[in-house]
């Protein structure tokens, strides 16, 4: 699959809210996952299908949505590369507390799969 | 200014239709700008703030701008970095043809000015 045709189908699953379903799917074995910030639980840069699996796993498990959309593929001038856009009514289960969440993603395509993701999260003004 | 304060202040400046002012407030001499697109008119990669400035005037000169919006700043792992959400309803004058834009941005910030900028476009489904 081309770099669009992932990111195509990577946004559709997310919309379907299959985010688990595109990691089997779409990421490398050796996916390298980078988030805006860490925690000891969840360090920022991650490595491995397994652990990103298991992250993915631990957000859905810890997190009730109440509405989330995601738009893309964004497509640049680098053709292993492409952007989406997600936005996130949520409520951490472990607090309770509710929060909506914008964030933007980066996408780096290998080899017909996508070996890392990065993130940006929308600052509170 | 940190990276975090120039990247509010491009925001900012976006959200008031000011971005004639972002590029000579905020940018460095040797800024480079890489679009996802260019043309022989326009190539995808400029440099300097002079070829800059010079884009920016001419898609100002040459777009009805009927709506839009800027969002961010974005922050991710890299310190250096932010990154901006843009949507556009335009009329590109030349032709009359209307189309709405959404396009992210990613920024990097050195010694205080911003010495690049990429551009990704949302693709049409």
């Amino acid at each position: 699959m081309s770099t669009l045709e992932i990111g195509k189908e990577l946004v559709a699953l997310c919309q379907q809210g299959k985010g688990l379903e595109a990691v089997d799917r779409l990421y490398d074995e050796k996916i390298v996952s980078i988030e805006a910030q860490g925690s000891d639980e969840l360090p920022a840069r991650m490595e491995g299908i397994e652990a990103i699996r298991g992250k993915n796993s631990w957000w859905y498990d810890n997190h009730e949505v109440h509405a989330s959309s995601a738009a893309g593929p964004f497509c640049g001038q680098q053709e292993d590369q492409f952007g989406a856009l997600f936005e996130m009514d949520v409520t951490f289960k472990p607090s309770g507390e509710r929060s909506k969440l914008t964030e933007i993603a980066l996408y780096t395509v290998s080899g017909g799969k996508i070996v890392q993701e990065e993130f940006w999260y929308l600052m509170d003004s």
